[in-house]
């Protein structure tokens, strides 16, 4: 079967088998950690298939008592059940012709004693030449918002965002502070069967993924992946925060999901020839997925800065010199637009300093300021992407923004347009301006001009192949 | 006249004198520009003398029609008027024996004409030989959280916290994102007088400082500034993020501030001498200055890690190397204790894994399992910090994890005990458990990791003396 196909099956699932789908869902301080219940609770559209010996109703849903029993057109079996049963149910699901099997049990390759590596030996032999692929062991499995879809077992933050993720934690499944990751997501787990390879061979193939972003300890398919790494970049942006860099951390992957996690530098050296973006924590692995999400790409190196602060300005410039990316010299009508409303004592250069006008241009508003000074720099031709550095004052500040916003995807579409913005209420209208499209609003300075020069080193390499 | 008593005249003023106050405060969108109605606002218990040549009462406080016919007791000048009369009024501040001037007014050092230069020049020859010294100009003075004071005309975000900042722009005054720095605070504007060494002689004398953190982009008083920050940081913890390290930046400085910034690596070594803590970004900054506030150095390298997730245990390793930290050998006793609870599959090591257990041990309860095993590791005298990697479970979550730190500060007061959080809603928990104090809640485990490295490397310094 196809792999990309066979991909479908687990990131697109018409129906889904639940086999250790409890009556009563097991529950943590009053949340449930249950399969079935965020399932439905996410709206999911398609078939549910409870597996249960003696129940035969969980949920308002019709139970069966084995997968021999549930109906015939299962894309997806998900298998939360102790390991020493897991073999046996994989069987049954080969038996079935189910071509996709999450297994969420952790303590095969994982574990530290001999019978789950040797639990995990029977797995393998089992799907051995069958066209049945296995997702983990110790894996949440996929995510889809598209189809309000999440096999976690404890509720995932999801949203309809273009980007296909891929990891080897669960923990990019759920709800951490600041990120926001899952459009389409792929839990590797412990990658005993299905591993990186395949699902970057989905993502370059799959029309709804834009951006993909990968969490990587080790693997064990580096050269298809690296194949795959090649075709794909081609064609969209692929970020990777590669974990294992130190002997410890490769060790410790090791126990964590059974992968070996080789050499920093050689890792370093084929991911940048695959043209994958490197990034160095979780912060960044965010950012730069949703730059790549929500902006264009910036098609140079030179940067106009327009700001309330002259002291942000100069951290900026300190920015841009360690992420590549040059502080744009301005042309002489950019200039000249921005003396009219300056005061006689300032000169005009980049990073703007539009805070002295503010303070003596009484005739035009804060926001008509920084409307010019914006427009001026997206109108440079000498300016790839502008930066704006501003207070937020005004209730409104979030509309007006987003108007800037909107004409600047308009008049310059190839120019990104981003935010660092300070006062109350910063999260207000950084949500607010961020759910129209079209920009972002850094937590910093120094992060935005750090996700900007990943827009131009990958516009970089595409326009160099 | 001693420079610790004139930098007190400056941020801890009995009295402040504002000249530059309207009878209507200039406001934008809203929110007022005036430095007296936040003075008022803030409840500064203080004498405000506002200046004005017409009005005999302002925002219901007596009025004076200038400096002179005001009373004698003034400690403070905050004057932001027109620079052409910027001069005058300083030789009145003179004149009538006040010691310590703030002046607001930009177009100084910083423009680009030659007339700025030139009143410059007029203020520098008015001060010299007397008693008087002046903060900026272009500068928002100073703040002091303990008495309700700030000369900011922004609203400024202040808290009561045992932190001494100085800084070379104002923006640093203003609500920040995720930023607190401000217990005490000076912004030294162009620095023209008042200048670094100054304000880190006032603060390493100053019982209510216990670290001080610095925005340096240039200075004219580095032998001085660097003779006072040997002597401070055998005391208290310097933290510095100093900018332009590139060109361009440092000409920026220049134009932003009038100073020179010097080359990046004659700073880097003299600042490492001096036993300065040097940070690379305003989140940086932020996280350190408060984690020498809020926890106790850690006296040694070996950290120890629990984590809900293998995965992010994997991070904080390869994040540990970048850092300077060992990830701890745990003792026989430690393996032993958290045996105890781990599923027989599972092996024991450092980052501790308790998922496992978690879903495992339906005998205690899921606040149990990371008590223990943060007590295992805050008890293991081969650990100097313990990092807990936890979800939000629970809506009593930030009561538990506030008894697990008081308890660990009782029995381990030499240990910090931090935490990454996830899962809704960990901004409330965060804000909740940082407020009782004794903790951080990091936005990265990365972030954590890097603040505890610095904590152990000023241990370090201190150990060496």
């Amino acid at each position: 079967m196809d792999i990309v196909a066979q991909m479908k099956k687990f990131v697109e699932p018409k129906s889904v088998a639940i086999l250790g789908v409890s009556r009563t869902p097991m529950t943590i301080k009053g949340t449930t950690l249950d399969v079935l219940t965020n399932l439905i609770n996410q709206g999911y559209q398609g078939k549910i298939y409870p597996i249960h010996p003696q129940a035969s109703e969980i949920q308002g849903l019709k139970a069966y008592a084995s997968i021999a029993e549930a109906p015939a057109d299962i894309d997806l079996a998900v298998v939360n059940l102790p390991r020493h049963l897991v073999p046996g149910i994989v069987k049954e699901c080969v038996t079935k012709g189910i071509k996709a099997i999450t297994i969420v049990t952790q303590g095969f390759a994982d574990a530290a004693d001999d019978e789950g590596k040797q639990l995990q030996r029977e797995i393998d032999d089992i799907i051995t030449g069958t066209d049945t692929r296995v997702l983990g062991p110790n894996s949440l499995g996929t995510i889809n918002a598209n189809i309000n879809f999440s096999s976690s077992f404890i509720g995932a933050q999801i949203e309809k965002i273009p980007v296909g993720f891929m990891c080897q934690t669960g923990i990019f499944f759920l709800d951490l502070p600041g990120l926001k990751l899952l459009g389409k997501a792929i839990d590797l787990g412990n990658g005993s069967d299905v591993h990186f390879g395949d699902g970057l061979e989905y993502y370059g193939n799959d029309a709804e993924t834009k951006v993909v972003g990968l969490h990587i300890e080790g693997m064990r398919d580096a050269s298809r992946f690296l194949e795959q790494a090649h075709r794909v970049t081609r064609k969209k942006p692929v970020v990777a925060l590669k974990i294992g860099r130190s002997e410890q951390a490769a060790q410790a992957a090791q126990s964590h999901t059974g992968s070996l996690a080789g050499k920093g530098e050689i890792w370093d050296a084929a991911l940048k020839q695959a043209g994958v973006i490197r990034v160095g924590d979780i912060e960044e692995l965010n950012d730069t997925i949703r730059a790549f999400c929500m902006l264009p790409l910036m098609r140079g190196r030179r940067i106009g800065i327009v700001t309330f602060t002259g002291g942000f300005g100069v951290i900026c410039i300190d920015a841009c010199q360690r992420c590549g990316l040059e502080v744009a010299r301005l042309s002489p009508a950019t200039i000249e637009r921005l003396s009219a409303f300056y005061p006689s004592w300032q000169g005009v250069s980049n990073p703007v300093d539009i805070w002295p006008a503010i303070m003596v241009t009484r005739k035009i508003s804060l926001f008509e300021v920084q409307k010019i000074a914006t427009e001026a720099l997206l109108d440079d031709a000498g300016v790839d992407a502008v930066l704006c550095i501003l207070g937020v004052y005004g209730s409104s500040f979030d509309i007006e923004l987003h108007q800037l916003v909107k004409e600047a995807a308009k008049s310059h579409p190839a120019k990104p347009l981003v935010f660092y913005l300070y006062r109350h209420p910063v999260t207000e209208v950084k949500d607010k301006l961020e759910s129209k499209g079209g920009t972002m609003v850094f937590a910093s300075p120094e992060r935005a001009i750090r996700a900007l020069g990943h827009l131009a080193d990958y516009s970089d390499f595409r326009m160099k192949l």
